[in-house]
């Protein structure tokens, strides 16, 4: 059953013999991993009410076990033995990557200690609780005990990492790694600097958007349909994943062979349900589309939660709200749902696309979705440099959301008690914005290595745009940085030029701005 | 999160401590073994094609790590210790049965080395696969090899576990503890003595049942209702629990909160169904029952296969299938399937109790079960004495059947190839005899106990029935042994009168046998 060590070619029986034991390892260790995600998949899915605390024991035990086993003195000796070994090698040697990503992943858990990780645990049950109180009383203060424990072990985490500046840089570097708080700040103005004004502009344009054929009844059963067939297009493969439905849309990987991904369905608003399964679909893909060779190991792993993130925007938005899919999607559509049945390409493609400033970040359109993650960065690094305080936190985002989005929210619900993430931990939202920087880079050098790119995608033919997303990303997991793998796609790290050109040019398009 | 382990009073923190640190233990060991669960629980349900390898290593490793941690001897120390303390305690004291139960678990995880586990495995999912192809040519000779090496697996597990006077005695003690091949043998034939004539007379009574009202249509929405119905009204918790469909139904239980059951379903006979979801809510009902305080411990656990199979056919047989219980579910049956209109309660009732000797075991009645058993019984003890060769097992399978019920398999696809366990190992079968024997003596007491059972059963009232249980078996646990338990609850342990007199009331009066 256990897959084979990949052989070392012309090494010792010595040096080969490191590098297999520590793949053994990492399948172990891998193997782990994905029976807790079994667990929490089944917990999101089908789980009985009644399971709760019994499967709080379960992934609290196999998180343990995890992290005694990645923080192993024996798992850090062999790394230090591969480090010697590789000293020499070419440096395309697979070993040395093997051992960056590997290393990473030992020293993190040798710096979070058992009892770190299972107070995290404890104090995000206890925060999740609270904070579904504080939901159903739209009181954010309701949360705020809890989220201060939520931030104090945040505190004690990013001590525990280490930094090079500020606290938040070592939550950043945890989500996205390389990230700071002054690169992320950077990030986030550059996108501002345009969009903010783009919005005013887009908000004050007399050729506003008619969103009204979004709106009906679509019954599920329709929608269901719609949505698998759109996915399956796509190139998502059912034979090796599944759909099923949960309040939030999700996707999880149990290996190359079982990656599912989860939809909700708001049977008043088929967008909800479409783009959400596009959404999960560009999650999925990338994992069923990681190296088998380096399968259960940290090579074959995604290279970060950002361009995760990136692949989900590209089938979501970049294809999905794109006019060519539509050219393609309307008939499906039509046949799906006969109140569409009057509707042009084009009337439901500016539909998806319009921009309109609103409340809810997994709601927001292609503009306004970066400003969101702004009010987010910003109360989050306040917080951890003690410049804000807990109870002040309402006060602080909505000031921010009526500064980059003219809009304040009536109440907590709508505003800084929307988003799970943080009874959990901070810093995790920047790989959203991460993924539409990465995904407007993909979407550029797409165009420029595929012929014709948009008569395909308005035929329906998805087969280039997916091999392309394969070779270059998916198939490369984290035998390459980040910004290694997105030099040798697109000529360049991390940079927001191509999102932006994106996006000024498909917007100043629809909404006609000179 | 954690419970905390229940205070063991008067006595002094060194004492106690060992007994919670063991119990510690056994808290993870018992998390990590519901995690399988889940895992393979989701692979008969839900899983895509795709996952089937990834799933057998996760699985593998899973199993490794258990194995690894109830056999350290770190467990093995606490326990040496705990033995020492109880030396000393009184008679009734709670750590003597948990030392025992505890105990039983280390020693046989100790005995079986881990490539002793991993080789069972491997040769399993090999055997698995044999057996699907043979079961599609119909051929017991392509399953034969594959076969040979489940049967020296077994060997070895026998070695490696000891026994009093043959190896047989130690896959049965495994299966069910204390059970040898002598006394396995020596039940059946107390059995045999007594249905094999019945069965004739059975067989050559004049008044044969009709059973044409249990074939027709029965849409599965329909039988789905009526299942879940029937078994809600037993009192399977489906806040703690849920139904799903799969091809071989099955129970799996990940801690008492959460115990789920599945069934099939066919459209052209509604008893499969039924009855298979009865089956399995005894067994759902049996560890929703067990008790909280001593959960995720060895004292918490099922005392035996036989006792939980003794639970299945509490509700399936002596319930299920009793003209009481047809009074009250008619009316119900009725409304989901209107083919039943014209029949009487006395018509089911005789209908889903009618005797016919058949080839496959699943769907044998009541009074023929027991034979199958003693097929396989006498197969495996020959196979294991080296007194059969496994390419002469179907004309030995066949020869029997021929003896015990008068008919003989026309392929080996309703012969030897019929049950899944022998891709796995050798001496399970018992317990499905002990869980009818031990199903009889339980019956018997109930009736006793329980004033008007009848009655009760006949309005649909089965609380005092599961309360009965609850206390006298479910609760109970491992804390006594199995023939402890029914001593208590019975007055006798494991013993074949009861079950005898209850089946030859029911089938003599059925059959009208002067």
């Amino acid at each position: 059953m256990r897959r084979r060590a990949p052989a070392v070619e012309g090494r010792g029986i010595g040096l080969a013999q490191t590098l297999s034991t520590l793949i053994e390892r990492f399948h172990e260790i891998d193997d782990l991993e994905r029976a807790a995600g079994v667990l929490d998949w089944d917990q999101k899915t089908y789980m009985p009410m009644g399971g709760l605390s019994g499967r709080g024991e379960q992934l609290a035990t196999l998180g343990v076990v995890i992290h005694e086993r990645l923080a192993s003195p024996e798992l850090g000796e062999l790394l230090d033995r591969l480090a010697e070994e590789v000293s020499e090698a070419p440096p395309d040697d697979l070993r040395r990557p093997f051992l960056r990503t590997a290393r990473r992943a030992h020293d993190q858990a040798v710096k979070l200690t058992p009892s770190l990780v299972a107070k995290q645990a404890r104090v995000s049950v206890q925060a999740y609780e609270r904070w579904m109180a504080a939901r159903k009383a739209k009181d954010f203060r309701i949360f705020a005990p809890a989220f201060t424990s939520v931030l104090d072990v945040s505190r004690e985490m990013a001590e525990a990492l280490g930094y090079p500046q500020e606290p938040y840089d070592a939550l950043l570097d945890h989500a996205e790694q390389g990230m700071t708080a002054a690169s992320a700040a950077q990030l986030l103005d550059e996108l501002k600097a345009t969009l903010v004004p783009l919005i005013a502009r887009i908000v004050e344009s007399p050729h506003q958007v008619d969103r009204s054929i979004l709106f009906g009844h679509f019954p599920e059963e329709a929608q269901w349909r719609l949505m698998t067939e759109a996915v399956e297009a796509f190139g998502y493969d059912f034979g090796r994943g599944r759909l099923d439905r949960t309040i939030h849309p999700f996707e999880t990987s149990f290996g190359i062979g079982d990656v599912r991904i989860t939809t909700c369905v708001v049977e008043s608003y088929f967008p909800a349900g479409l783009f959400g399964t596009m959404h999960e679909s560009g999650h999925g893909m990338y994992e069923q589309g990681l190296s088998a060779e380096w399968g259960r190991t940290p090579l074959g792993k995604p290279v970060s939660g950002g361009i995760h993130e990136s692949q989900s925007r590209f089938w979501e938005n970049f294809v999905g709200r794109s006019r060519a899919f539509w050219h393609y999607f309307l008939p499906r559509a039509q046949a799906a749902f006969p109140s569409l049945a009057d509707a042009t390409a084009e009337d439901v493609y500016r539909a998806v696309s319009a921009v309109q400033p609103s409340f809810i970040r997994v709601e927001a359109d292609e503009v306004t979705y970066n400003l969101h993650i702004a009010v987010r960065f910003e109360v989050e690094r306040a917080l951890l440099r003690g410049e804000l305080a807990v109870q002040d936190v309402p006060d602080a985002w909505n000031a921010k959301m009526q500064a980059y989005l003219g809009i304040a929210p009536p109440d907590d619900l709508l505003g800084a008690l929307q988003d799970v993430h943080w009874t959990h931990d901070l810093g995790g939202f920047l790989t959203y914005t991460v993924g539409n920087v990465a995904g407007g880079q993909l979407w550029q050098a797409a165009n420029r290595s595929i012929e014709d790119l948009s008569q395909r995608v308005g035929r329906g033919d998805f087969a280039p745009l997916l091999d392309f997303l394969r070779r270059n990303v998916h198939q490369v997991g984290s035998r390459e940085t980040r910004d290694d793998m997105l030099r040798h796609v697109t000529g360049e790290p991390l940079t927001t030029r191509p999102y932006l050109e994106y996006i000024q040019a498909k917007f100043q398009d629809i909404y006609e701005l000179s």
